[in-house]
C-alpha cells in the first residue's frame, strides 16, 4: 500500500475542536462562509468570499452532497445551493463526511459557543458518529469563580479545587487562552503581587460588571497554581498559540515567549500542547524537540488556509519528533470545516513521509499512526481503535 | 487558455514604484548593478554582483535588446554590453519592455530621488507609455513644514491642511516611512506629549540644521492627525514594512507591531497598505485576513530576490483574500527592475492559482485580475483598462 | 557535467564544527542517537528516536559500513548494529566517509567538549584525513581570565592581550556565545558600567565559585573590546545565532538584534559570521545582503533537521550574495553527523543552482565553489586545494 493510501485509512483523533451547530439554521451559506475565516462581523464578507478556505468548504459540500453538487452545476448561488437540512439528512451527511476521513474522536473546547451550538456532547456524538470528550477552559472558570468569591484565597482555593477534579468530571485536558489576554510571556509572580492583581481585577468587576480576565499577574498566578494539579491528573495543558482572530495580538502569541513557563514545569512532568502555532510552527517544532512534554499541532490553518498545509506540515516536522506532533482541526460550526482540515492534513502528512528516503515503510506507517491518533491517545489518556 | 497565459495577458497597476532615470547616464552597468540590491555605497560591489538579482537584470537586458544580447554573446563585460542610450532608443526600449508585461499604470513615491531621476511625471509617462500618478510621502512634507513653522499648532495646522488637499493636487495615496525612523509600534500620544516632542525636534533642527524626523511621539501624532483626512479623501495610507536598506531596523519593521494603529483607525474606514513585508509576508497576510481595510504587497523581493517570488506569493496567499493582495515592484532607476518584478510575479501568481483544485477557471481569472490591477484600481480610485 | 555532479565533486571547508570522539566508546548507538538532537539528557530518548535525524544518521552508517548494513538487514537493533570500532577500522571508516563528500578542512570550536572527545587536533587530522584548525571561544577565555584577575583593568588588559595573539597561536577565528548567555542585543556600554558589571560578576564568582559569564554589560564590553583586535588580525568573529539546545533563548537569538553591533563595527572592517541562524535564516540573508562583512551559514539543521535543508538553503539565498553564504556542519562526536550535513547541503545547493535560469553554467559553478569552500578560505585566511 502506498504511504498515501495508508495515511488516508488511518483513524483521526481531533484533540482540539469546537461545537457543531444545528442543521436547520436558515442562513447556512452565510454561516459556512463566516466560519471559513477568523475575521469578525465587522470584516467585509466579500473579502472573506475571496479566500481559498471558502472555495474549499464549498468543494467539500459538493463532494459529499449530490444535491449541492447538482445545484452548483445548474449555476445556483451558494445561498441557493447550501440549504438547511432536516435532522435525518443532517445526521446522515455528518456521518458520511466524518467517516470518509476516518474521524473517530473529537475533543471539544467548551469555552467557545457559536450561535445555535449543539451543547449536549451526547447529541454531538450522535450527530457525528464520533466519541466526544470535553476540554476545560481555565480562564472561563477562573472568571466564574472570581464572580462568586471576592477574596483572593477563597477564589484561589475554590478554583484549584475545581481544577483538581477536572479529570473526574470527564474532562480530558485544560486549555489556556493567555495568548488572547496578555500574551505568552508567562512568568513567576509573588503571592503578594498575585493578591494585589486579583483585588484589582475583582474591583474592576464590581465597578463595571466586566469579569474578563486580562491581568498578567493573575494569569501568571493561575497557570502556576494549576500546573501541579494537572501533573497529578495526567492532564495536558493546551495553550492557544499564534493564529487567531483580530482580538489576539499575534506578536505576543510567539511560543518562544513561553520558555520561562516550560523550563519551570515541563521538567516536573507537565505536558504542554501548543495549539495552531502558525506562523510560528517552526518555533513550536523547535520547542517540541528540546523540551520534555511539549506537543503541538498546526490546526486552524489546515482548514482556513488550505493551500498552506503542505508547507506547514513540512516545516513543522523539520525539527520535531513525530511523537510530538498532532492532528487537530480547531473546527467548529459545520462538518465542512472539520473535513477540509482532515483532507489537507492527511495529504500533506503523506507527502512529507513519502519524501523521506532514510526510513522503512513500517517506520513511516508507525509515524503516521502517531500523528493521526496515537500521540493524542497517549497524551490525553483515551482509547482509539486502530483500523489499519 | 491556461491560467499562466491568462495571467501573462493581464494589465498591471504598479501601486508602489519610484522614479526612472535618464538613458544617457554614462555608467549604466554600474547603476543597474547598484540598484539590484538595497545595499548602500559602502557595501562591496563584488558581493552585489554575486546576487541573483544582478543575474536576472542582465537577462532582461539581453532578452529585450538584441545589441546587448550580441555583446554578451561575444563575451563582452556588463560595462561593455550595457551602454547608455540616446533618447529615441531609450524610449523605444522602455516602451517595449513595459508593454511586454502589460504594465499600464505606475504610482511613483516622490519621496525618494535617485541621481539623474526624471522628475517630470509627464516625461516618465512619455518614456514608459504608462499612466503615472504620484504618492505623497508624509514624513518628507512634515519635515518641510517643521522648517517653516516653529510653533507646534502652526506646524500641525498647516501640515494637516496640506494633507487634506492631497487628492485635489493629484496624489492618489500617502506613504509613511515610520518603519525607517522609529519602527512600526505606532501608538496613541497625548497632545501635550506631542507638543513637547515637536519642540524637541524643532530645537534639534535649529541647533543642527538637521530636519530628519526620528521622534516616536511626533510620528505617533502625525499619523493619528492625518488618518481622518485620508478617510475623508478615500486615500490609502501606505506603510513601509519589512525589507529595506541597512538604514531600517528590520526587527521593528514587523507589521504585527502596527496592531494598535490598525485597531484604532481601520474600523473607521482607513485603508492601510503594507508595502514589501518580506520576511513578514505571512504576518501581513494574517492582518489582511482579519482587519477591514488592510491591503499588502510583496514588492522589492520580486525583483531584488527573484528566486523568492514563488514561495513569497504562495505564503502571502495562505491566509489573505485575493481581494487584499496587490502587485507592486518598488522599482526605480531602470526598466529592468520593473520588468523582473513583473516577470517573477506573474509566473508565481499563475503557479499559485494553477495549484488550486477547488475553484473554477472563471474564479481563478477573477482573482488574477484583482491582484494584477483591480484591487489597486478600486483602492486608489483610478481607472484601468482591462485588456483580457 | 550536471550542476549536481559538479557540486558533489567540490571540496568542503567546514568552518564550524566540534570535536569527534573515540571509536571504542561502548555505547556507540546511544551516543549517536543523543547527538542527533539538541535535547539534553532529561529529554526522553524515545522521542529523539522518532526524529528524521536519527533515521538519516543510521542510513549513513549503513551506506558506508557493509557490516552495519548487513546487521540491519538481519533485523538487528541499532545497539546491535552500531558496534564500537578498533582504531584501524575507525580511522578507515572516518577517512572513507569524509572523503566521499570531499571534506578537506575542519575548523573546531574548542569551547565545547563532548565526553570521550579527541582533544588533540593532530589526532583528529589523522583520524579524518583532514586539515584541522581551532576556533577561539571568547566567553570561555574571558571566564578563565576573570578567575585569575580580580581587578577589571587587569582582566581587561590580559584578556585583550590574549585575543590580540590568537592568530599567532594558530586560531583562525573567534566565536561568541552571547546568544546563549544574554541574547544578541549587544549594545554600547560605558567604561564605568562595564567596570561595575565586572565587579558584580567577580563577586558572584567569589561567593559561589561559578564563573559562568551571563552579564549583559560585561558581554557588551568584551565584544567591543576585542573587535579592533580581530580586525587587525583579519580574524572573523562568529556568533551563535538561532537554533541551539534548551539552554538558549531562541527568542533572543534573532540576528536582527545584532544590528547595533554590526553598524558599529562592520564599516570598520570587522567580519562577522552568523552561525546556524534557523529559523532566522531569511533574516541572516538580509543582513548579509546589506552589511559589509556579514557572512552566515545554516549549519546544525542540515544534519539535525535533514528534511529542512532544501527549503533552508533556498530561503537563505533569496537575498544573500553567494559570496556571503558558507557550508558548515556544526557536527560533533561521530562522522555520521558531518556526513549528513554534507549530503543534504550539497543536494540542496545543487537544486538551488539548477533552478536558476538567468546564469551560465560557469557562473553557477563559480557560486558553488564560493559556498563550499572559497568564501571560507578567503574569510579565514586558509588555503584549500580546488579539486574540480
Amino acid at each position: 500500500m502506498s504511504i498515501n493510501a495508508f495515511v488516508q485509512s488511518l483513524p483521526l483523533l481531533d484533540h482540539h475542536a469546537h461545537y457543531l451547530i444545528r442543521g436547520d439554521v436558515a442562513d447556512r451559506a452565510h454561516r459556512l462562509l463566516r466560519v471559513s475565516s477568523e475575521a469578525d462581523a465587522q470584516y467585509p464578507i466579500t473579502d472573506t468570499a475571496n479566500r481559498l478556505a471558502w472555495s474549499a468548504f464549498q468543494q467539500t459540500a459538493r463532494d459529499f452532497d449530490p444535491t449541492v453538487a447538482a445545484a452548483y452545476q445548474r449555476g445556483a448561488t451558494p445561498e441557493e445551493a447550501l440549504q438547511p437540512m432536516d435532522a435525518d439528512h443532517y445526521r446522515d451527511y455528518n456521518h458520511r463526511v466524518f467517516a470518509a476521513y476516518h474521524y473517530q474522536t473529537l475533543f471539544i473546547d467548551t469555552g467557545f459557543v457559536p450561535d445555535d451550538a449543539i451543547l449536549d456532547l451526547n447529541a454531538t456524538a450522535d450527530l457525528t458518529g464520533l466519541t466526544v470528550r470535553p476540554i476545560y477552559r481555565l480562564e472561563t472558570h477562573a472568571e466564574a469563580y472570581m464572580q462568586q468569591y471576592a477574596d483572593f484565597d477563597a477564589w484561589s482555593d475554590h478554583f484549584l479545587d475545581a481544577v483538581g477534579h477536572v479529570r473526574a468530571h470527564g474532562y480530558v485536558g485544560c486549555k489556556s487562552i493567555a495568548a488572547y489576554r496578555v500574551g505568552l510571556q508567562v512568568t513567576p509572580v509573588t503571592p503578594d503581587a498575585a493578591r494585589a492583581a486579583f483585588d484589582q481585577w475583582r474591583q474592576h468587576y464590581e465597578e463595571t460588571g466586566v469579569a474578563r480576565l486580562e491581568n498578567q499577574d493573575v494569569i501568571n498566578y493561575l497557570l502556576a497554581l494549576v500546573a501541579p494539579a494537572l501533573i497529578n491528573q495526567h492532564l495536558p495543558l493546551q495553550f492557544h498559540v499564534g493564529y487567531g482572530d483580530a482580538d489576539t495580538d499575534l506578536y505576543l502569541g510567539n511560543p518562544l515567549l513561553l520558555r520561562s513557563f516550560l523550563r519551570r514545569f515541563c521538567y516536573d512532568g507537565l505536558q504542554v500542547v501548543l495549539l495552531h502555532c502558525y506562523p510560528y510552527h517552526r518555533e513550536a517544532g523547535y520547542l517540541a524537540s528540546v523540551f520534555p512534554g511539549v506537543y503541538f499541532d498546526t490546526s486552524l490553518v489546515n482548514n482556513l488556509a488550505p493551500s498552506s498545509t503542505m508547507s506547514v506540515v513540512r516545516e513543522s516536522l523539520e525539527l520535531a519528533p513525530y511523537s510530538r506532533y498532532l492532528f487537530a482541526s480547531d473546527a467548529s460550526t459545520y462538518v465542512e470545516m472539520y473535513a477540509v482540515a482532515a483532507q489537507t492534513f492527511k495529504a500533506a502528512l503523506a507527502a512529507q513521509l513519502d519524501a523521506v528516503t532514510t526510513a522503512t515503510d513500517a517506520q513511516k506507517q508507525s509515524w503516521a499512526r502517531m500523528v493521526c491518533y496515537a500521540n493524542a491517545a497517549n497524551l490525553y489518556g483515551v482509547a482509539v481503535t486502530a483500523t489499519d
